[in-house]
């Protein structure tokens, strides 16, 4: 393909081989996420359709009951198996810590597993889910993964339009704090729940795992400066963090994120001959740009998105479906997210020794 | 002044007080950029003239002799102090660690010094520098220092644009190797030429100088990761480089510079309330575009640079003779490029000893 080629597909799916087929889901975990962006994204899906909302109590569960959603059960009756015939999937955004007890249950019952990102709250918990769940597939939700877009920049990476890739920038922030006043998202500043840390956990993921996959590399050692200096953010280490990661093909990442910082995101792969920029990105912002500036010029792009992270959600469930419906392997799987569990380790020991950490 | 009184003044000198003058230069080094860039930008200024040329022969240095550049010497003339009655000041522009013995002889015959950056080749040599030249004015060439719109980027982050600034990223990458084959800059590879290394002193210092000056920050700790791969960087540690740098206002810097890179650069402030984004930059490329992305929309604005440095040359030079012919202080001055020579240092020891450095 040309360069052109690879621009003129920047909104297709490169993936579908389905037909016709539904794919029934659970909906575990009823934040803000899950209701504002999960449900709509598998109502506008063409593969998928919710159809059990689990939730702490069942009327928690019941808020969200509407069209092919008809069940409402609660986390303890999940786990024993309720309803279990009602759906074939599950989809878990619970706190972080929270995704080992519901995917071994989900695996219990012998149904596929979408999880969100990161995968589990610490390394070790991360590999007892991916042994947990060896019996069904495991796909994590990295939604970058089956953005159109990046999927581009990573067959123009591989295709050498911008020649061997040298260096990497990427940062995700957002206000937290607005947004915890609108939602019960206080669970990012626990370390029980959310982890290693607030930031780098939750946002610092997305340009490290995207950075990953756009040039097919994994990472070998890290660098990292943190500090919290609010209230709210006492008992986790990284309120703004930047990090620096050098991939296995010699490339480096100087990445940033901050959950007090203006709302904003970018990726850029700088080349030898030439880079790309996706931006804005990561926050669902429309429209997202990918600019190609190769030696011979300057190509830009606009993709169609026009909803907040709806079409990218849609997309992500719909490939979902597409693997499981026809019994492929799916992608990006929790050995694809433990390598991140070890990097985001990685990160805030780096932090916290102050030096440099290689990725086991 | 309101957000767009600075954009509008974006091209506008904020210094000029001289009515007329001229300081007369001589140039010791003649280089590349002395010949191709300093020569030319001195003949577009309105205060500054090149009178004498400083090479390694009579006739090396004969060759730029042209207009007022009527006298050819060599460096042991130079410093002997051959024709000191025919410049006011110098513009010394040769290899790193050359820096030290011609300001020195400047310093003697009592002339103002304009120094390119980084002012030595390592932080011992550079305070050697700074105070064998105490005697007389010193300027350190940091040319985005007196760019029009770096100078309202620091206005408008000091007023508040963009809330209180967070993080930035800054990159720049040239394919020095290329240059190399058309130019005498091997010695940029030479440790004992060059200090510590090729690529963060000679582009890393961009990124990291212009964001102490938009900032109005001093830098505190450093991580870094660096390595060469090609045989023509043999003998120094960084032909690719990625660094953070915390400042003493707690913003991040996430940075990275390459000698073996698609010729480009940028540098991205991120705020609590918006972002300042200056691109293409660092590399004269024009139109050197300033962005501002503020929480009330966008404002895009061109500067009217348009030629390969000259303009922005130009504005140094007029600057440094503006202050010198009036007797007024220079900024920056060596104790301002001794903050980067430290932090240049910590950041070669926190790539070589896998640590987190402190810049004392």
């Amino acid at each position: 393909m040309t360069v052109d080629d690879y621009l003129r597909s920047a909104r297709d799916r490169d993936w579908e081989q389905l037909e016709s087929g539904t794919l029934r889901l659970a909906m575990v975990g009823l934040g803000w996420w899950t209701r504002e962006q999960a449900i709509p994204a598998i109502e506008s899906s063409e593969f998928c359709a919710a159809t059990v909302a689990v939730s702490s109590t069942r009327e928690k569960a019941a808020d969200v009951v509407a069209g092919t959603l008809e069940t409402a059960i609660t986390y303890e009756e999940f786990v024993a198996g309720r309803a279990a015939d009602e759906y074939d999937a599950v989809y878990i955004c619970t706190p972080n810590a929270r995704h080992l007890p519901y995917a071994a249950a989900a695996a219990d019952h012998g149904k596929a597993i979408l999880c969100e990102k990161p995968i589990e709250a610490t390394h070790e918990r991360a590999e007892k889910l991916v042994t947990t769940a060896e019996s069904v597939p495991l796909m994590v939700a990295y939604r970058m993964q089956t953005d159109p877009q990046v999927r581009r920049m990573r067959e123009l990476v591989a295709d050498g339009a911008i020649g061997e890739p040298v260096v990497v920038h990427g940062h995700m922030g957002q206000q937290l704090l607005d947004a915890v006043s609108e939602s019960p998202d206080q669970w990012r500043l626990d370390p029980e729940l959310a982890g290693y840390g607030a930031t780098v956990m939750d946002l610092g993921i997305y340009p490290l795992n995207t950075a990953r996959f756009v040039l097919d590399a994994d990472p070998v050692s890290v660098t990292a400066q943190m500090h919290s200096e609010n209230e709210a953010f006492r008992n986790v280490p990284d309120q703004h963090a930047a990090f620096t990661v050098q991939f296995d093909d010699g490339t480096y990442a100087a990445c940033t994120a901050s959950q007090q910082a203006h709302r904003s995101g970018h990726l850029r792969i700088v080349g030898t001959e030439g880079e790309l920029q996706l931006e804005p990105t990561f926050l669902g912002e429309s429209p997202q740009r990918l600019r190609l500036r190769a030696l011979d010029g300057r190509v830009a792009m606009d993709d169609g998105r026009r909803e907040l992270f709806g079409d990218e959600m849609t997309e992500e469930f719909d490939y979902f479906a597409d693997r499981i419906l026809r019994e492929e392997p799916v992608s990006p799987d929790g050995e694809h997210a433990l390598v991140d569990m070890r990097t985001l380790a990685a990160i805030y020991e780096a932090a916290e020794t102050d030096g440099t950490v290689s990725v086991a």
